[in-house]
């Protein structure tokens, strides 16, 4: 017997199509460092048929990679609508990637077009001769004439070339599991891999975001995009968005404390997403000069877990709602989201608030053993994290067909280099990832509950813990510290904060106090520097 | 280039599988008259195990159709998870079809294994004699021995049979487009037809189900589910709730407004779905017998279009807001639902509210007129209302492979027979079923709106309207109407109450009054059988 059912194919240009016509009053709006300029999804959906009128003058075709390197703003969201409808691929430059980097991927991933932010040029220029396959570069909020061209690449202005460009396009018919997008891992051990989305899978993981049970967007919210579009699809908001007329607000490239609380008190958004560091500065900016910030109904939190202190001064003082979520550009990248479960109040609310949070039914997980055995979600036995699921990456991007890091993957699932455990109610708490965690005496010491409990001392502005070498444990924790400005502390005090909060061994007997942590290109801490410096002996360490 | 995203299936046995692990803890309760029975998600999980392991014993395999006969209780969930699980199609037969109708779908579906409730052995028993492809019976809260086996058929006690069984079950992994269940339209017009839902339609309409612009389920929710599990999947209830963790509350066979309300009273549901008639007796007991319902967010009503007086007195006395949401057995059956659009307030949120709703974006919907063109989306455009997306039929179910009624089809769109129009902003208003608009003067009068119209007359219980001959003008409405218990009323004031409400050439000249209005299985309106009343010259017709 066979399902009578339609075989629609779940496709980007009908999100688009949607979001012009029934949401066609639905806004996104972009901060100019004053206010806001704004445009309709009608006027997006004319925007992007003009582009996409652009790009095929151009001769872009389907599967052809056009890249962006860009803020949010309101032309990245045409173009993140135009692109993946056409049936090209959309490559979002991470503009903070190391320039080795980002040279590599814009090569590997052989983009032939970039639509470059006008404030951007002076960093772009840098590289654009060293991109190979690029053909045209698109000045967006800018002027051409301040990029200089290398032969056989053309430079237009993306407002003059649109203008030409009729403002309807006959989106094709694609299989849904055509490729609609590309990111690249940021990692810090090789090169960066690259996962391509399809239709199917960017379809699919906004139905997961736009669920009560992840993110909840409907046509009431306004949603504030911190969190950068070439970072893991801005954590899938741009499709959520068009899915239910969520209006969006883009901060451009205005991402410091002080405009991000302007742009919220002249636009009231309802939810936001933003990497903790973003969130640390809010809050101390909020403590400066208070303002009422109880029209985000929630806001998420990922890419590094936020200190439980954090979360609570935004829900005591301000009446906000704090949800972590784990995630990774290799899962598009909901993960996981810490809705505390039915009936959690107090401190247990707060215990499953402090987790990754709990899977939702699209996302198989399970914790695997050192042996390779799948461990019980007891909320004990610790492991890696394996995933899989229909936006979850089943291998990496390679342009020749050769397999690449194929370790990261196991017979169907993603490893996701993530170590901790499952609750047997489907929470998710790490405790590091696999190449941070310390091994002491054969047992495990989480780096990440060093540092979580260390960033509630009201000395210290940011911990990092690494593992160093141990002749009688092969090792042992070292926690660098950065004290907050005007604060002393002396290692033996920090280490008897700790002291009711973790087993005797694992109390860390090595300190080191500097400046600032290492950073990641998306504002990770840089163990891999961190630990260099300390190989290096460049750090001057404390033993009590 | 290709998509590097795993190809998981989406399956209805990762969902069972994700509701007993996860969601272990949420439950199922049915009413027993005086209170519920209780059992969690985890339990449901063992006893589907149970079944899905003797059906296979009975020879149960991949396609093969297992029947239900039964109300909505645990028993008839645990079907729900165990047979599309094991690769088995469920077909939940519908116990209010016309016997001739119900032996005609058991029969064309070929079912081999039908499980009944106890209570309704008497009815079935009638029944079992002709269903020739049944081979097992299993009784369900009941005593087999009530059930004499004709030749070729064994009866088996459900609690007995599962009781031997192991509590686990390897469930096969199976293509997303393998059949999970079918349900036959209840059509008042030849034979009913089969819909065959995949794996793949059910998923993705729980996704949609679950989601905030349509009925918004999380694990917060208790879900009192009153439109039954035979009725278009019980409007997609079961496996959404399965998906978030959201707990049921099964009213078994009590159905009436005081049990109703008594089990409201004890469990405190957070959402209930149920057709108009049941809406209405439950209004009309809580205004004899006032009861709190403000645990109630959100109802949904479907079915046919509720009387906006109806939905006023729900939510101005109890607090409760009772939303509109149009769909059919062909599109599983989410279509479209009338939250109102952002900003909507007063009278404007209240003609939003009066609509069939707006579309999601995987439901593609368009206005067709007369002569098969496109007509636009302006909210004035009346044509039929055709339909696309993941979860529409795309064909009927035939044994054979014959098309069926591929009028119903139109280039991969399906035509819903619902005559109405959509707004610029995705909202559809019906204004009749095609077969029932009556053709005046080369105009269309809508007799739903006349029925609304009439219904909301202090005198009127129900009014149903068709078209009869006319000589001069084709067809002219015939109003029937039921007089509320001790109200009298002539025809010339009840056209009179709607003089302010239609213009003059709508006005309906003919009357009759009535003991009651023929209804369908499903409770509709049978106008059918009103046109063959009138033309049988059994209708005391009053003309002004």
């Amino acid at each position: 017997m066979l399902s009578t059912m339609q075989d629609e194919q779940l496709s980007l240009a009908t999100l688009l199509r949607y979001a012009q016509s029934f949401h066609g009053d639905a806004t996104i709006s972009t901060w100019t460092g004053e206010g806001v300029r704004t445009i309709t999804y009608r006027e997006m959906g004319a925007e992007a048929a003009r582009l996409a009128n652009a790009l095929r003058a151009l001769g872009i075709g389907e599967g052809d990679r056009v890249a962006t390197f860009m803020w949010n703003n309101t032309e990245h969201m045409v173009v993140y609508a135009a692109v993946p409808a056409m049936g090209a691929v959309l490559h979002a430059l991470n503009i903070r990637l190391f320039p080795e980097q980002l040279v590599y991927v814009a090569n590997h991933a052989e983009d032939q077009v970039v639509i470059v932010d006008g404030s951007l040029l002076p960093m772009f220029a840098k590289y654009l001769p060293q991109l190979r396959t690029v053909r045209h570069v698109l000045v967006a909020n800018g002027d051409p004439a301040e990029l200089t061209a290398p032969a056989g690449v053309q430079v237009h202005s993306y407002s003059e070339l649109l203008a030409a460009q009729p403002d309807t396009y006959d989106y094709p018919v694609l299989d849904e599991y055509a490729p609609s997008g590309m990111c690249y891992t940021s990692g810090t051990t090789g090169d960066p891999k690259g996962v391509v989305y399809s239709h199917r899978s960017n379809w699919l993981h906004a139905m997961q975001v736009i669920s009560p049970n992840s993110m909840g967007f409907s046509d009431q919210d306004t949603v504030l995009a911190i969190v950068p579009l070439f970072h893991a699809n801005a954590w899938g908001m741009p499709y959520a968005a068009m899915m239910t007329g969520a209006s969006l607000l883009m901060p451009d490239r205005f991402l410091q404390p002080s405009p991000l609380l302007e742009m919220m008190a002249q636009v009231r958004p309802t939810f936001a997403a933003a990497v903790p560091t973003i969130w640390g500065g809010v809050l101390a900016a909020l403590e400066a000069h208070p303002q009422d910030i109880s029209h985000l109904r929630t806001c998420a939190v990922g890419g590094s877990a936020l200190p439980p202190s954090m979360m609570r001064a935004f829900q005591d003082k301000y009446g906000v709602k704090l949800l972590h979520a784990w995630g990774m550009t290799e899962t598009s990248p909901l993960g996981s989201i810490a809705h505390p479960p039915k009936g959690a109040v107090g401190d247990e609310e707060w215990a499953y608030r402090a987790t990754q949070g709990r899977f939702p039914a699209s996302v198989q997980a399970r914790i695997v053993g050192d042996d390779g055995s799948v461990l019980p979600d007891d909320g004990k036995s610790v492991g890696e994290l394996e995933v899989r699921g229909p936006w979850i990456a089943g291998s990496y991007y390679s342009p020749d067909g050769a397999e690449v890091d194929a370790s990261k993957f196991d017979d169907g699932w993603l490893r996701t280099g993530d170590v901790g455990h499952i609750s047997p109610n489907g929470y998710l708490t790490l405790v590091d990832r696999s190449k941070d965690v310390i091994k002491s005496g054969g047992e495990w010491i989480s780096s990440v509950d060093l540092e979580n409990a260390m960033m509630g001392h009201p000395a210290v502005a940011e911990a990092s813990v690494i593992g160093v070498p141990d002749e009688k444990w092969d090792e042992r924790p070292l926690v660098a510290i950065v004290l907050k400005e005007g604060f002393t502390a002396e290692a033996a005090e920090l280490q008897g904060y700790l002291v009711d909060k973790f087993a005797k061994w694992q109390l860390p007997e090595h300190w080191t106090f500097i400046d600032e942590i290492p950073k990641t290109s998306v504002g990770k801490f840089d163990k891999k520097r961190l630990r260099a410096r300390y190989a290096d002996g460049d750090l001057k360490v404390v033993t009590l």
